[in-house]
This record gives C-alpha cells, sequence and structure tokens, in this order.
C-alpha cells in the first residue's frame, strides 16, 4: 500500500486524532494542513521556503496542470516531484471540483462531463478513467477519486442521484488506476448536508476499501454549524485506521472544529490567496498591513510569531512593500500566513497529546477574536 | 573616511584594475556588478538570496523612496539596512536620473529642479540640499551627488551650462551632507561625448576630493563606441586611489569593455528587469524561456551555470511558471540573471589577476554571439 495510517492517540476531551501518514515521500503527523500549490508552485514560494515553514504535503490541482503545461510534460520531467523540484509528499485532487466549479457549459453524462476551458474555450471531457490517467501521470502519492461536486444547496433528489454517480465512478477509478503501488487513491464522501445521503456515499466508498477518504462538498458556502453538524455524523461513518480528508477548509477556526470532529487533513487556498491582498493571520486575529496606520509600525506582524518574516521584517516595510505591489512583500505575507497555520496544526496536536483540544479551543477562539458578536470568518 | 578604495593590481593586457572598496557594511572586490532595489527590494529577491548568489553591494533609489515609502519612515526604521533587512554594503543614487527621465513639466533652475511626481502629479521640488537630506537619511554606505542628467544627445553649448551647474551643485552637495564620517559622497562627472567638457569636469570634481567617482551621461542611448571612446579619455581623468562607477551599465559586453577602461563598479536594470520577461543571459547568449521550443526541454537555463536556478529547475518548468506568470518563475529567472553578471564579475577578476583580460573578452564575446553580425545588446 503506497498510503499507511497510524492511529496514535485519540484525545479524552475531544475525540480529535492525533496519527502519522506514510507516503513514498515521507511521512508527516496529523491533524495536517496542507499548502496548496495549484500550477505545480505554492503562489510565491520556493520548495525550501516550505520545507523549513514545516510543511511537509502540499495539494497540487489536477485541472490546472492538465490544461497547462499538460500531464504529459510532468510524466516526461519524472513526475510532479522532479518537475517542480519538491521532495515531500503531494496530493493531486481529481478535478472535478474545477470542472464543476470554473467551466462554463458543462453536461454531464454517466461517462464522465463535458465542458470548456476556462482558459481557452476549448471543449474538453473529464471521466474518472481520464482523471486516474492524469493524476498517474503526475505521479503524487496521494490521488484523488472523480466526483461530482454539485453546488449548495441541493435539492436531496438531485443529490441522491449524485452520490449514487459518484459512486459509480468510485468503482470506475479504482479500476483505472494504474499505479496503486507507488500512489494512494482516496475516495470521496459526498451527500451535502443529508444525513441519510452521507451515510449512503459512505457505505459505497467504505465497502471499496480505499486507502484513505475524503468529505466533499462542505466549504462551498454553507454555515460554520452546518459544516460541523455534517462532520459530526460523517467523520464516526469512516474507518478508525484510514487517514480522513476535509477538503477546501482552512480557516483557522474550521481547521480546529475539523480536528476536534475526527479529521485529519486540511487543505485550503485561504492562506495564500489573501496574503496577496496584505491581509494576515495572527494570534490576534486578522491584520490587514496595506492598512495606513502601520505605516510608521516596526513590530513584527504578528509579536507571538517567530517565522522569518516575523523575526526579520516590519509591518512598516511589508507595509511599503504591499503598496508598491513588490513581489517580496507577498512573498513574505504568503509565508507568514502558511507558517501560521502550519504553527497552529502543531498546537493542535499538542493539545491532543494533552487531552486538551477542547481547552485550546476556547483560548484559541477568545485571543483571535472568533468569540466577538461580528467576528470574521478568519 | 567612510568609503576607501585599495588598488590591488593592473591588468598588463588591457590596464583594467583589481581592487577592494571599504564601506561601512563589509568590503568587496571590484570590478563589481551592483544589483538595483529600487523600491528597497531587488525585485523578487530576499536578502538571503542576494546573500547567497555573492552580491556584496546592491543600489537603491533615492527618487522612489523619497516618494515611497518616504525616506523619514525609513530613517525611522533606523535606516535602509535596518528597513529592508540587508547587512551588505548600499549606495543610493540622487534622484536626479529620475528627476530627468520619468517627471513631466521640469523646469531647471540654478536653485534645483521643479517638477512632478511621477506617481500623484503632485508639484515637487528636488535641489542639491535636499537630495542630500534624503540619502543622509536613507543611510547607505555610498550616496551620489545631485547632478543635471541631459538627454543625448545635447549641444554642446547647452551641454557645457549644464556641466557647470552640476559642479556648482557638486560643492552643494558637499556641504550638505550631513554623516560623512559613514556616508561616502561620489561625485558625478558629466560632458556627454566632448572630451573637453569631460576634462572640465573632471577637473572641477577631481578638485573637490570625493572619495569616489561617477562617470554619467553614458547608458543613455548612444551607440556602444560612444560610450567606450568617452571611457578611453574620461577615466584617466580620475585619480587612481578612489573608485570609479560608471552608472547605468549591465549588458555583459559593457561591463567587460567597462571593466577594461578602467572602471570599478556598475550598476543595472538590466538582469531584473528582463527576468520579468522570461529572458535570461547564458555563457551562449541570451535564451527567452518563454518560447514554445522550451516545453519539453529539462535542461538548466545554462548549461555552464551553477547558480541556484540552474542545479535544481529545467527550462520546461521554467517556462510553464513564467507563461502562468507565476511568481516563483521570476524568481527563478532574476536569481540566475543577477547570478551571471556577478559571476562574470568574478571571471573578469580573475582575467585582470592572470593578466588575460583582454583574451577572457574575445573568448567571452565568441561564445555569447557578441561578434556575430546581428548580435545583439545584451
Ligand atoms: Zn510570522
Ligand atoms: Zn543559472
Amino acid at each position: 500500500m503506497a498510503i499507511t495510517y497510524e492511529l496514535i492517540k485519540t484525545c479524552k476531551q475531544t475525540g480529535a486524532r492525533l496519527g502519522k501518514v506514510h507516503t513514498p515521500h515521507g511521512s508527516f503527523e496529523t491533524p495536517m494542513f496542507m499548502p496548496v500549490g495549484t500550477l505545480a508552485t505554492v503562489k510565491t514560494m520556493s520548495p525550501e521556503e516550505l520545507e523549513q515553514m514545516g510543511a511537509p504535503i502540499i495539494l497540487s490541482n489536477t485541472y490546472h496542470l492538465w490544461l497547462r503545461p499538460g500531464e504529459d510534460i510532468v510524466e516526461e520531467a519524472g513526475g510532479l516531484h522532479s518537475f517542480m523540484n519538491w521532495n515531500g509528499s503531494i496530493l493531486t485532487d481529481s478535478g472535478g471540483f474545477q470542472v464543476f466549479s470554473l467551466s462554463d457549459l458543462r453536461q454531464i453524462e454517466e461517462e464522465g462531463v463535458h465542458f470548456r476551458n476556462h482558459i481557452s474555450g476549448e471543449k474538453l471531457f473529464l471521466s474518472p478513467e481520464k482523471a486516474m490517467q492524469i493524476q498517474n501521470s503526475l505521479g503524487a502519492d496521494i490521488m484523488m477519486a472523480f466526483d461530482e461536486c454539485p453546488p449548495y444547496p441541493a435539492e436531496h433528489d438531485y443529490m441522491k442521484k449524485s452520490v449514487e454517480r459518484t459512486s459509480r465512478w468510485a468503482e470506475r477509478c479504482l479500476e483505472g488506476h494504474q499505479r496503486p503501488h507507488d500512489q494512494g487513491l482516496f475516495g470521496i464522501i459526498q451527500g451535502g448536508e443529508y444525513e441519510d445521503l452521507r451515510r449512503q456515499s459512505a457505505r459505497d466508498l467504505t465497502s471499496m476499501d480505499f486507502p484513505g477518504y475524503a468529505i466533499g462538498g462542505l466549504s462551498v458556502g454553507e454555515p460554520k454549524d452546518v459544516m460541523n453538524r455534517v462532520l459530526d455524523f460523517t467523520a464516526p461513518l469512516l474507518p478508525d485506521e484510514k487517514p480522513r480528508y476535509l477538503m477546501g477548509v482552512g480557516s483557522p477556526d474550521s481547521l480546529i472544529d475539523g480536528s476536534m470532529r475526527g479529521i485529519d487533513m486540511f487543505d485550503c487556498v485561504l492562506p495564500t490567496r489573501i496574503a496577496r491582498n496584505g491581509t494576515c493571520m495572527t494570534s490576534n486575529g486578522r491584520l490587514v498591513v496595506r492598512n495606513a496606520k502601520f505605516a510608521r509600525d516596526f513590530r513584527p506582524i504578528d509579536e507571538n510569531c517567530d517565522c522569518h518574516t516575523c523575526r526579520n521584517y516590519s509591518r512598516a516595510y511589508i507595509r511599503h512593500l504591499v503598496k508598491s505591489s513588490e513581489t517580496f512583500g507577498f512573498r513574505l505575507t504568503t509565508y507568514h500566513n502558511l507558517y501560521f497555520l502550519l504553527k497552529l496544526m502543531r498546537q493542535v496536536r499538542e493539545a491532543i497529546k494533552e487531552d486538551r483540544l477542547g481547552d485550546f479551543r476556547e483560548e484559541f477562539f477568545e485571543q483571535y477574536g472568533f468569540n466577538k458578536p461580528n467576528a470574521k470568518n478568519f
């Protein structure tokens, strides 16, 4: 098996899992946050910086790499690790999410999805078999099954049909996967906010014995309490001995709340995307470093952070760079934001070890400001 | 004296100078190329990367820093070194070049220059005293006198008046300079292509005993042979025991040709500017990495280069990043181009030691392609 999971400990206070995922490119402790490198690069960062900040695994997007440079070029380079000079672990998504969120004029059939390239307008077709072929060429350690991603909210009738199709597609993904010896394929549980459908999806997929499972269809616009409720009834449907991945989640509160519900892996573009706007996550909440009030503020972005950015650069300097659209400013904010989430996950793992993740949540939420009346999302 | 120069050796074949410049932030061997960090950042690079590539000194622009973030903020941060976290040497220009090249509606008077801010349109005034005050606040190791930069070509009559004004302004700069103990002020020789005016300018300025001299008004559109001819008669007018800086020159051929004529320091935005377009300097000449022919080329940008980019990344990967406008691509091309010029200067110094800079020039020109009929500028 390319991917194995080791459950080390369960938090007595919350049920959160401390574990370890083993991949062909190293092992990492969970719960873990995975930075997103859409086009075979985590925007503005170098592989050395990702390693330095303590990122053992990154995510890359099949849909985007398929369109450019093309998975054949990546394969010819020796796979994604070699192409981008990253020796840690990599997870690729299936392309499904982008097909359903980015493309126009899509037409879903049993065979797959017809749609238009979001860049060139060219007509394309993605199917479970094609998604496997592309991901086998990319050569990531963890691949994702090709699923349908219905919008939120969706009617129960439609969602049931979609869940059943996603299960049939999952079977075809397993059959199409050519490299199970060195690439692990995760199944994706769908079903929206419907408990019966989540149960049906989990039953279908766990019967296929994937080396790991994702929970899809969340973080698509639903309120936080809906996400937490769905996790409450979905996570227990998954086998203890396999890793659980909550797709598209990266706000600090949801990382903690997801961990408390037994999630092991997370990914999100949030920390890198907001960094490009000069917005930083700090231990005292959101800080928009381009604001005028930081023009003469020579403190670090986060006085409680020991990252390379905070040890060496001031808010005043970073504000100057960001205001001037200087690349180095976005490097500094991106580095800090990713470090912040990776450190948060270290703190979560530490709290699980000490059976106090619930207490940690309260302390963190209080300091970050999540308990305030009109708290921001992140 | 903040800045001193040590002449180590003269090339028997060419007369080129091997030397060493001592500054309050370290010493560096000459001839040397200085990367340009206009807004207190060498575009896309970190200070660590500049150090790693072997850059002991960088240039920053007074005009730009005056407009943003403002020299008062830089001073409050503890000066430019502290503001941008750079512990090597820094040279700031006087702002004169930008006033004459970027601004509209400028009006030159004996007192100084009235012009409009190229960003906001606001009316501004720069004088020798103001240029000194700003540069004293920035706190670079080497400052430049405020000079008039006439366009090329300029009439002899106008140029003579301009040279005389620049000499009067140089006196005022010396008087206005408040930190001669830890900042060295260089004078700038003007005079265009006129030997008598270069002679007059050099006589005026060397009589003021600056710790170093720049040759200005070149690389402003004149043919290469005009530049070389001007250097041929101007460099000998300067004292042997002071460093000589040729402003705005960074093409490989001119770096060698300038070194052969006794120049010690160079700066230019060329390597960083062309990197942002995916253009690289290589030992075999210019390489435009975004070209389609490199899509499946897994060789490094320059097979003879041992820089971090060339040791770890392929043309195919860099092309993909540059085509996708991914920051990391511009980091990789920028790093390579700067390394290439810093390495070229190491080779030039080595050739001076061995009294064979003329031979080195022939070999380098042949391999780079400068001897071809329609050779490009770089
Ligand atoms: Zn930080
Ligand atoms: Zn190189």
